[in-house]
């Protein structure tokens, strides 16, 4: 078995205000030197065999249907090694 | 600046029906060879300074607190070269 992650965040330019309520709580908590939090979703995807780059291809076509929404994310594939 | 990545999963034994509905929904659009989909979520942080083993560990403790939920959830967190 192979796993491959998919990591979907919004594009630079839309506002993300999930970041910024953990951001704030990151400065009322104490921890400073953060100068932004940015927050999107993680999908780890478990194939039945290896991660052929047929596979993965039809990974990043399924993300960018079903797991992204193109107009307002961006996402990112890479297949974790060892797991 | 740098940025610290942290990604909160759902515990192995936690169900995760997020990650069953993305799976029925890859079968459903042909996408085969797919054992198994978990959600999660993913931060991006970025510091202010550099990543020093103090502002990981401060990270750390940050994400045991505020972005996981450590009874149902497991996190990790890594430091991204060259942002």
């Amino acid at each position: 078995m192979a796993r491959v992650v998919v990591d979907v965040m919004l594009k630079p330019e839309i506002l993300d205000p999930q970041g910024k309520a953990v951001q704030g709580a990151f400065g009322r908590l104490g921890f400073d030197g953060v100068a932004s939090v940015r927050q999107g979703k993680r999908f780890e995807i478990e194939l039945d065999g290896e991660a052929t780059p047929e596979a993965v291809a039809e990974i990043e076509r399924a993300a960018a249907t079903l797991l992204a929404n193109p107009v307002i994310e961006d996402f990112t594939v890479h297949v974790e090694a060892g797991v």
